[in-house]
């Protein structure tokens, strides 16, 4: 197969499709989305045999068990997709919505409307629900997407796409809409990344190596979610009730998410305070404790912590602990250190609140709540295509407003510039 | 000079300087404002020095006189400058805007927070103005700026960073917030292009062939302005004084912005009365007129228009017209051969007006208007940094707004994910 040319054709028939895409009107999209659950409900078994194929060959290639885990579909799992699906379609309708319009001195009535972003590329590892919910979020946004998933999941991806394409022909859509790469070559990773005539950007799901990689390679835009390095700040004015609950919160309740908090910030007047009861908890939980050396003398058995650890996101119950004169250095360390992904602040003060709230530089920025809530379905976007770490375009959880632009549009009425 | 390790000095000291100037109030950013505009009229005489010197060089390269001419200074143009940026202090500051901020069924209370973007590269051409207009759109934005001025107008950038320096430092911020590249080395656009770690977005502003090539070679994330194919289509249900004032307008009122009509779409059961008279006025101000066989059989004098002109921005008194069965076709024809930069239609048909909005993929969409409106003025946005023709992040006019980036907050009360 020539991947460059069977790339390029996919590319051309996206973008044929999202001209099409972004003229349908809700209830088409809907429609679409509700032939799709249904589809996956009525094919659940085919679904299920395609993806123990898979696992079948994952599993004689010897890939690991969290990989196995991540790649196999259930009963539930299944049923879950189409209930994404159905949700997906009861969210407000981005595309069209105008806003702002105002009358200028001239004449002119000026103001913004909101519109597809064209051609979305999905990169992301072998999780096969990904192709459900990242196909319907760029529906529903009036997109065309072109999904490429890990390898090892290529005969559960197909057997979704089939029940994509039959949704959206059933709702007399463009069934190359959605279209699934169907080769497993690599190349077609470049190819994907570098169609700036035909893909308006790419959003890489999966490890950090992965993201990393398509970031440096990409002539597309990409909206980027590299790591949660994720902090807690425990202020000397904070309720110290509060303070160990989102503290035990924000590291305890999953170890794995990008918002969960790795690095634990105590302000010095507090340490002593707030810090034993909390050892005590993290303890319980089994969670490894490592220190700056103040840290270490009020919690002996940390493990002394190093500059590495202040920038790691461990995904596993380890937490670093760093003890801090004043917020400013707090803020400092979480600048410099941290990932830009969410960071919390617990204190009863107003003016340190907000000082905090302007001045940490991260995409979520918290006060007296736990890191846990950074996720498009808490701040009720409805559901994620991801969270960025970027600036540009999308900044923090990414919902269908995120999957979207906006143009300017000018009514007038013979008006011409003087 | 090593310029890798010059430039890494100008980006860690653009990176220190941007957490100034995000916390930075609005207050001391419109005193800065003013103080450089007070510096620029007090040293005029100093600017138009540098600047003869500038522009003593460029003659002797033997550079053409267009080219001179964005280069030279006047004692108006320097005038414009300092009355620039009073206009820009006197702009809402949009940094800390607070919007959307509601109560989720968690308890939690979530919004958004308008942040700068942080440190922004702008690369432009030998148009000293645009080193003050565009460090002062930065710096009301809440950014630090890294100026890279074209080499034939170092001299003159370099008297201008001197007034912005004492502004800055005049405001109490700091002086890195805004800098000038000193070397003309053209490895230096290459460093900047790709510093990641200290520069968060690359504004180019100058031809197509640099910003093409820089958004090639970017590492960075590029609000990238490329070309103006605009188009006014001229439906048959327009109104001919209208549609004749508007593509008269949209034409000839300047002949080299990025928003002026390129090319005339006309609906066939109209051209007959439409384009005579039309032919009439364009011919009076010496515009080539260029068209399609339809066109010819109705305008005998126009030269034959080939494939070439449908994509071509002429910059210059030269016109394709394009005769179309109906509004379909035009739009299929903007889609496809336009730049998806100002496209307008002319009729006072409801439907087709809604549709022509909502179908034509292009950053501003008009009806009934002048492409030429397509300008931050125009639009209200107080001052622009350039035309987007991205759909990521910004699209078309860029103003304060652009400049900046939204971060989500979330004020909790103790609350925890369950």
């Amino acid at each position: 197969m020539d991947i460059q040319a069977y790339m390029q054709q996919i590319g051309r028939q996206a973008r044929a499709a999202s001209r099409q895409m972004a003229k349908a009107d809700t209830g088409a999209k809907n429609r679409a989305l509700q032939a799709i659950a249904a589809a996956i409900e009525r094919d659940a078994d085919k679904l299920l045999a395609a993806n123990a194929e898979d696992v079948a060959v994952a599993k004689t290639e010897g890939l690991e068990s969290s990989f196995i885990d991540r790649l196999t579909l259930t009963a539930k799992t299944v049923a879950t997709m189409a209930e994404g699906l159905r949700q997906i379609a009861t969210l407000p309708d981005p595309v069209g919505d105008m806003t702002d319009l105002k009358f200028r001195p001239t004449g002119i009535q000026v103001g913004k409307m909101r519109v597809p972003l064209g051609v979305i590329g999905i990169i992301y590892e072998a999780r096969p629900n990904v192709t459900a919910d990242a196909a319907g979020l760029c529906l529903k946004a009036g997109n065309a997407t072109i999904l490429r998933g890990g390898k090892e999941a290529i005969r559960s991806n197909q057997a979704i796409a089939a029940c994509v394409r039959e949704g959206l022909a059933a709702a007399g859509l463009p069934e190359t809409a959605v279209q699934v790469v169907e080769t497993t070559d690599r190349a077609a990773v470049g190819a994907l990344i570098t169609m700036n005539e035909y893909v308006d950007v790419i959003v890489p799901r999966g490890g950090k190596s992965l993201i990393a990689r398509i970031a440096q390679d990409a002539r597309v835009p990409v909206i980027k979610h590299l790591d949660g390095v994720c902090h807690v700040y425990i202020d000397d004015e904070a309720d110290p009730e509060k303070a160990i609950r989102i503290a035990d919160n924000a590291k305890t309740h999953r170890y794995a998410p990008c918002n969960t908090m790795e690095t634990l910030l105590v302000n010095e007047n507090v340490a002593d305070l707030i810090l034993p009861p909390l050892a005590e908890i993290y303890r319980a939980k089994g969670v490894e404790l490592r220190g700056c050396e103040q840290t270490r003398a009020i919690l002996a058995d940390a493990i002394p912590a190093t500059d590495e650890d202040w920038v790691t996101e461990y995904c596993a119950p380890i937490l670093s602990i760093k003890i801090v004169a004043d917020m400013d250095v707090a803020i400092e360390h979480i600048n410099t250190y941290g990932s830009h992904h969410t960071d919390a602040i617990i204190t009863e003060n107003y003016t340190k609140a907000r000082r905090f709230l302007r001045e940490v530089d991260s995409s979520s920025v918290m006060v007296n709540a736990s890191t846990r809530f950074a996720d498009g379905f808490e701040y009720g976007l409805g559901a994620e295509i991801g969270i960025s770490t970027d600036k540009i375009h999308a900044r923090g959880p990414v919902g269908l407003e995120g999957l979207t632009s906006q143009k300017w549009v000018v009514l007038g009425d013979g008006h011409i510039r003087v």
